[in-house]
């Protein structure tokens, strides 16, 4: 079915539908804003990302359902950088006219399941047309105990850098993909339906472990170089420390170029942190243990050292990820 | 200068510079998210709008500086239909590879300057390229006494209609742009420049006067459905009430027909609300005559009664004011 034949306002009465009722949403879907309740003792987070098609994401490599979810992780991915929990999500979609009601179905169950997953709730947002591109605007609200809120600009020299899952997976299936060969699904699933590490972010800011933290969007080497600009500070990293999974392994062994992807690939969504020595013992308590693997890939230095690779660096050393331009 | 060369990071640099420190803001621009307060006793209102190239703007019809303006005064109307104080504004820009720096500074120069009319900041976004059309993705929060927020749902049978500034002259501007030929200055400031009415939703807000209240974006004949349609209720509406403004009376003498914008034209930013009549006098003391003329246009009727227009209804009786599809 033609969108057109839906119109606007019967699209927003299916959404109502289907996210009905949420706690500390006073309003929700379909009036001029939406209503919610900040808790007592409690900042607001706000993070905005755009999707756009051809930059972001091809419609012919990526399902709706996926890329639904997607749009929903890689902002709730922000909010984790900051150790918040995600409560309320806004969508602006703009939809070519070659979309079709059953593909804005799967687009919004992909969204609403994530959505789920994350326990948070649609409240509102803005459906258009597009005159070419499919274009997906989200922004997400979150909550964290005052002054738990995790910054970029805390590290210090001597503080420990480490790192949540592996690195690269999600930029090697890109690349394979681009090259027209059918990457190991494990590394598709991190391209196209990464996880926001909402637990691990919690935990790290509830029990004040982390001087500073950033989730891994634009790549290792961009990520950390926000967080030293952001402190003043410099650092040493262990080339041979940095996580890998074992597709990984398998697809770089005969290309290590390809290496390099680990460091500025991008869309990693792990969360990069340091943490002070005496602070280092609490990672390995069971607690954090339960919540996946956690590397220690080096050290912050003081703001003259720069940025020291130990071991093995990418070729291109000036790459600072990706740029979005 | 191209966007390319000054890069993402350099844009975000720029915005950092321009928007400065700000009350209840945490932590702004250039984190994972942004950090703010809800003060205590009030909610939290959150609305999104598109604005994408080719359906809601053309860039050779309006200079950038006024687009940005736009993009947040639309967003901030319904904060105001609300009864709410505008406070944070996200960000989100694609940005097409033919748009250079100095059209980005002129578009935000228009954006801030907006914001601060309404006293609202800046705190974050996200910036991207675009493959074709300028997208424009702003989600603006505001906050509301706790439960003087006002819906549009509270409407009932016996509450006089009320219509702020006067109707059609937007939708009037588009359409002679159309048709290639020149509009009155005021009719095209009214479509390129529009004005959010938040002192006068905040003052009826805070005396609690409207029952229900909407902001015409779509049309006065779509938003009074709307307020209908959640209100269980119907109208009846005095056509000889509409307000017009003298460039509209003017330009629509000659061509009767033209008198359907002031119907079903749109993106007039005009709080449209219902009172109930033991108020209605208070809307005629000092305090509300100062934030400009309000017109009573009409009664809330029972649900059974459709809405009824008396005198000259519009040609086309079906519209139902501006659809995105």
């Amino acid at each position: 079915m033609k969108l057109a034949e839906i119109g606007e306002f019967g699209l927003i009465g299916r959404l109502r539908k289907a996210v009905g009722e949420n706690r500390d949403v006073v309003l929700g879907i379909g009036d001029d804003c939406a209503v919610t309740e900040v808790p007592a003792g409690h900042r607001l987070l706000t993070t905005t990302d755009l999707l756009i098609e051809g930059i972001h994401f091809r419609r012919d490599w990526t399902d709706l359902r996926q890329l639904g979810r997607k749009s929903v992780s890689v902002n709730v991915s922000d909010l984790a950088a900051m150790g918040g929990t995600p409560r309320h999500l806004s969508l602006g979609l703009g939809l070519p006219p070659d979309l079709t009601v059953e593909d804005f179905d799967h687009f919004m169950n992909g969204f609403l399941a994530a959505a789920a997953d994350y326990q948070a709730a649609l409240i509102g947002g803005d459906l258009s047309r597009s005159p070419g591109p499919l274009v997906i605007a989200v922004t997400a609200q979150g909550v964290v105990d005052n002054s738990r809120h995790v910054p970029r600009s805390g590290a210090r020299p001597g503080d420990a850098v480490y790192l949540s899952g592996t690195l690269g997976d999600s930029a090697l299936a890109l690349h394979l993909l681009q090259k027209g060969e059918q990457p190991d699904p494990s590394l598709v699933r991190r391209l196209h339906d990464p996880e926001a590490k909402v637990a691990l972010g919690e935990a790290l800011a509830a029990k004040g472990l982390p001087s500073a933290m950033i989730d891994i969007s634009d790549g290792l080497l961009a990520d950390l170089g926000h967080i030293l600009e952001s402190s003043n500070a410099g650092a040493h990293i262990q080339a041979a420390a940095l996580p890998l999974s074992h597709p990984f392994r398998r697809a770089t062994a005969n290309d290590p170029e390809l290496l390099d992807l680990a460091w500025v690939g991008g869309e990693d969504y792990e969360l990069l942190f340091t943490v002070p020595p005496d602070q280092e013992a609490l990672l390995r308590t069971p607690e954090f243990i339960r919540l996946g693997p956690l590397s220690r890939i080096g050290t912050i230095e003081p703001p003259g050292t720069g940025l020291k690779i130990v071991g093995r660096a990418p070729a291109k050393t000036g790459a600072q990820g990706y740029s979005h331009f």
